[in-house]
Formats: C-alpha cells, sequence, structure tokens
C-alpha cells in the first residue's frame, strides 16, 4: 500500500528515541526483552514506510489486549510439526510481531539449505506490516512471502457479509541496484485502516470499493463503517471482484484453514471482551541461488530497468514507479530526518505513556525537522 | 475466469472423440504419443471447463508454430539443478502443456515426502490453462499452485505500453463434498481472449481495464487491439490498479526472472517468423497430511459453507460462488452432453484437418445434444 501523506503540522520522533519508548512500553506490560525488540522494530518499520495505519498507532490497541489477558505477552511461538522444508508452528497466542520473526527466520536458515522452505502458524496474532518478514528474507539474498488472515471485512462477491479479511499477501526480493522489490497487498482494494482516514478527513470512497449495511454500493466511508464491507480488489463483478475474492480465499485456505487456525468469518475482531484472534499465517523463503547462483538479480534489475523508464500516460501523476519504491523513499527520509506522527497518533502514545508511567519523549515540529517534502 | 456463454448455434463433440483427434493432429506433426495425449488432455479441459480461449481452439497456431520450427514437438524437459524440494528444468522448448504435466508430477510426488517442494522451468511454452496443474494436485489431496509469465499486453500502473503479460496464477486445493476450490486468474481485468470476443460481438469493454495506443482509456475493443494496452487488475491508480501491476510483477520475478527464461517486454509473442517464447513459470505443492493428517479438507468445507450460504446483494444474478465452481458445473455437462464448440472454433478445427489431412469428427447441433442450459 502506498504511504500516508505526512501531516503538515504533525510532530517529530527520532527513530532511535521512538524505538527505545516502544521497548520500554512492551517490557512494562511483561513482555521479555528480546520479544519487545522484535515487536518496537516490526511497528516503527511501518511507521518509517508511512503505513502510518500498521505502525506503533496499534500499540495502545496492543497493550490493551495484552493487559485484558486477551493476548500472552510471555508466551514464544514453537515449532509442533511438519518436516524439515514445512512446518508448523503453534504461537499461542504471543506477540504477533515476535513470532513471525522467529518462523520467517527459521524458514530462511531452512531456505539456504533446502532452497525453499515454508511453514505456516496457528494461534497466531497480528504481526504488523506483512511486508517486513519477506523483506527480511531479501536482506539476505533470498525471495521472502507472507500471507495472513485478518478480522472478517471483506464480502465475497455476490454476498453482503463480512465472511473474509482484507487478507493481506507480501513477496520481496533482492533487486540489486534497486535496493528490493516490495510487493505488501490487502487483498482489498482500500483497507479498513484507509476507510478510518478517509471518514477522519471528509473524503469520498471510490465508487465500487465498499458497500453498505443493505449491500448497496456506496462512496461514504460512515456508511461502510456502521454496518458495511469492502468488496475485494476489482470491485465489483464486472470489474473481475471475483478475482480479489479468490485471491483473499486463497490466502484463507494457506493460512487459517492450513494451519489448523480460525478462518473467515470466525476470526475474533480485536476486542477487550472476546478472545484472541488465532489467526494464520504462512511464511516461504525460496534460495535463487540454490538454481542459478548470481543470476536472479541482474535480470530482475533490467525487468525493472524497462518499467521505470516506461513512458506514462498523459495524466499519470509521475513516472512508473515499482512496489515499495514510495515505502523506500520515505523510509529513508524518516531515517534522517526523524518520523512524523500525526496529532491523532502522538495524542494516542502521549496518553499511554501517562498511564504507564512512561512519559512519551520530546517531538519537534515538521519546520525544525529538516523534511523536505511534504505531500499535499 | 468464468466460462465463456454456451453459443445457441454451436456445434456438440464428444470429449473422447476430441481427444482422440487432437491426439492424432498433435502426433501427425512429429509428437511422441505420449506427449501427444498430454497436450490433448490439457487443451481439451480447457473446452470442458469453458475456458474455449484456451482450448482446442489453440490447435491451429499451435500446429504451425511446429511447422514452422518454432517449437520442437520432440523435446522433452529435463531437471538440471536445485535441491530435492526446489528444481530447476529445462524445457527445451517442447510442447507446454507435456513439460508442465511432467514437472507438476515431479513436484507433486516430492511434496508427498518432503511437505513442500516447488520447481520453476525455463525455455517453456504456453501451456494451456494454469488451472490444469495444481488441480492435478488437488486431486491427489495436495494444495496446488502455478504461475506463468506470458507474452506482454498489460502496462504497469501509470504505463501507456506493454511491458508484462497477463501473468496467470492458478491455486487448487481438496474440498471434501465441494470437490476443489480451483483459483485460475489472470492478473488483469480482462484477458487478451475476453478483448477478441468482445471486438467480434461489438461488445463494449469495462471502463478502466484497457486503453488505447496513447494510454488514454477505452472501452472500445478495436482501440485496445490496434495498439493499445490492458491495464492490471484494480484498474486505474485511485482503484488500486498498482496491486494488480505488482502481482503481476511478483509473477514474473518468479518463473521469467526466477527461472532464467524470457521476462517482461522480452517475452516473444506467438508468431510464425520470430523465435521462441521462452516462457518461465513455477509450479509449488504442498501436502497438508506432513502437518495435520485429515484436518485441512474439514476446515475448507467449513469455510465454503460460510461463503456459499452467505446472504446476496440485492441486485446479485445469484449466489456466492466459490472460485471453480462455474467451470466444474461447466465440466460436467459438458462430459454428459458433449463438447460445444461456436462456428469460428469449429471451422478452424474442420480446415486444420482438411489440410492435414485428418478429417475433423462428425458433430451435432446443440438442439439434438441433450444441452439443457444455453446461457443468454
Amino acid at each position: 500500500m502506498p504511504p500516508f501523506e505526512l501531516p503538515a503540522d504533525g510532530h517529530v520522533i527520532d527513530r532511535a528515541t521512538l524505538v527505545d519508548w516502544v521497548t520500554t512500553v512492551v517490557r512494562h506490560v511483561g513482555t521479555p526483552a528480546d520479544m519487545a525488540d522484535d515487536v518496537a522494530e516490526v511497528l516503527v518499520a511501518a511507521d518509517l514506510r508511512g503505513i502510518t495505519s500498521h505502525g506503533t498507532g496499534r500499540l495502545p490497541m496492543y497493550v490493551a489486549l495484552v493487559e485484558a489477558g486477551i493476548t500472552d505477552a510471555t508466551e514464544r511461538p514453537e515449532r509442533i510439526g511438519g518436516t524439515p522444508a514445512f512446518g508448523l508452528w503453534d504461537g499461542r497466542n504471543g506477540w504477533g510481531p515476535h513470532a513471525g520473526r522467529v518462523v520467517m527466520d527459521d524458514v530462511i536458515d531452512r531456505a539456504t539449505t533446502l532452497g525453499i522452505a515454508s511453514a505456516v502458524i496457528r494461534h497466531a496474532n497480528h504481526y504488523g506490516i506483512a511486508g517486513w518478514y519477506p523483506m527480511r528474507a531479501a536482506s539476505r539474498g533470498l525471495i521472502g512471502m507472507t500471507m495472513s488472515n485478518s478480522t472478517p471485512l471483506v464480502a465475497p462477491t455476490r454476498g453482503r457479509t463480512k465472511l473474509l479479511g482484507t487478507n493481506p499477501i507480501a513477496f520481496a526480493a533482492p533487486a540489486g541496484r534497486y535496493g528490493q522489490l516490495v510487493l505488501d497487498m490487502a487483498t482489498s482494494t482500500v483497507t479498513w485502516g484507509r476507510l478510518l482516514v478517509a471518514a477522519r478527513r471528509g473524503q469520498e470512497l471510490e465508487w465500487g470499493v465498499a458497500m453498505d449495511g443493505e449491500g448497496r454500493l456506496t462512496s461514504t466511508p460512515a456508511a461502510v463503517l456502521a454496518d458495511g464491507a469492502l468488496l475485494p480488489l476489482g470491485g465489483v463483478e464486472a470489474t473481475a471482484g471475483y478475482k480479489g475474492y479468490g485471491l483473499a480465499l486463497m490466502i484463507d485456505a494457506l493460512t487459517g484453514v492450513l494451519a489448523g487456525a480460525n478462518f473467515g468469518p470466525f476470526v475474533l475482531p480485536f476486542s477487550l471482551v472476546g478472545g484472541p484472534s488465532d489467526l494464520g499465517q504462512l511464511f516461504l523463503a525460496i534460495d535463487p541461488d540454490a538454481i542459478d547462483p548470481g543470476g536472479f538479480e541482474p535480470r530482475l534489475e533490467a525487468l525493472l530497468d524497462e518499467l521505470t523508464r516506461a513512458p506514462t500516460m498523459p495524466d499519470a501523476p509521475g513516472p512508473v514507479l515499482i512496489p515499495g519504491q514510495p515505502e523506500a523513499a520515505r523510509d529513508a527520509d524518516q531515517r534522517e530526518h526523524g518520523i512524523v506522527l500525526d496529532h491523532v497518533h502522538q495524542d494516542m502514545l502521549v496518553k499511554l505513556g501517562e498511564r504507564l508511567g512512561l512519559g512519551f519523549p520530546a517531538v519537534i515540529s515538521m519546520a525544525d525537522s529538516g523534511h523536505l517534502a511534504v505531500d499535499a
């Protein structure tokens, strides 16, 4: 998904400072130090890449789930079955980003000797931005993938009730001088996070991406949030929305169904009075050097050359981009000039800090941060 | 993709008769018998499932490619590298459906002992409907997947030239009393085959699925066929067409780029004066019993129960379908009552038979065939 716009009136915090504070908060609620490091790393990575909906803005909710006993802050994932190349893990309802990091690293290690390796995990929790895990594979020269099911928000084609999650798929590959090719996408046109932002800003939705509670298409975010549903990628049936539905269903089959976790409408939404989500996730890594040492990246560079230099549509807002390029640019900018938090985001973290007695660090204004490019 | 409509004035031929004739034709141009069996099986499977654009209607072109020396009718695929779980094959420019069947079977066999197995193939040719290969895995109780790159027809988001194929992804899983869950989709909204049919029938395209040679959106098939391009699944940038673009690019990275075949704009279109397409394809199988014997199918049935009984949108043309359901229904109908060929399709096969001295078998009219349901 493309980065959220940088708020012109936001406040800015240094990456290391934010990581330290998040780690402190996560440890404060009983999480062992090494696990807290993973949680902070993954959440701040989302902020850095501009995926504000999946970053530290979720920390207050994650903390509340731990405090309510819904998520277990101390449990570690365990490999409970499978073969050397294909594993079954039990997340034991611990922190999603820690379990995801452990399983992805195991899959990467195995793929470097076996050529390919994969694993599924049950009793998992939300693991932040899906793209973080395959990027970890790509940084070691491997191709990585992951998929997750999620809270039901999407109606199947022809349906009008929320039966599938926005079930993301993420893919990353090492891409030579392009860094990494990173695809990280929900299988709906928009995500719930985008919907919330549109509602807050009074923006209309594109036609064909969401419906109201009666199953009628609507462009009004409030009607969707009330009791509506998202349509899958592709939109209505006439524009092949059944392909997005098929992808979402495939992902649920490869995650919740395959791992023996919850699936479809049985995935519980985040709630302080319900039970754990019991998500299913799949991780996969392929070592290109297992079949052709050194051959993959130059070829991928050549393909990306063709795409990035392509002639554009008359009304194109800019050149052809490669997946992950806007997020990588945002990441580089915010590593240098600091992470920009909008007021709502900052207020949530300040309040969380006050409640826990762990004061949120000082921030500086956008004007003082050196951020050159502020989006419209 | 959904089945093509049954032409009311079509002619009908028995499945076995068509398979025999196609086998005879393929052997006639120098193909060994076992390889000809695979070609006929895969092409007729497309006709049976109603995917008319990928079936025996392509036989005249495939035969011409062999006769022109572009495709080598005698070459067999060879496993030239990799690990036990991840193989590299060389298709040696032989028949696509034969190489695909051999590689898929090898991957299935390995997955039954390793839990997961995958392979990529270079120097491959078009392999018909992608869904046929994972269905072979599902019929043995495994989850199957395949991807292929293809002739460049799709412009990347913001671009206006054909740089990527409609790169299909196919997935199948055993689904208990639902038979199989089969997703077989191009990563563009429409395929070139649909475009050709729309042009022939004077139909307009949906808005946002294709552009003309200047990069302007158009609903006129002729403008696209002249020098235009298809848009990826999702349509324009505002409706997340970059997700379809990202999927198409991911598939090219996992097939042509990974296998060391042609990729992107370098894939040669079918032509009697050019060279081989040199496609790349990926095959993958996972054995659910490797982690949870007997657990997968009942869970998938439970998910499909929820989807098929779901309440529908007010204007829905019918109940929620599961991917592959319309194709399976068409397959069952045509196995019983015969395969329906439209006039163009039948004429092509008759002419091919006349040219080769292998007369096309007698057909009967739709009225005499017992086909009950003729689509509007």
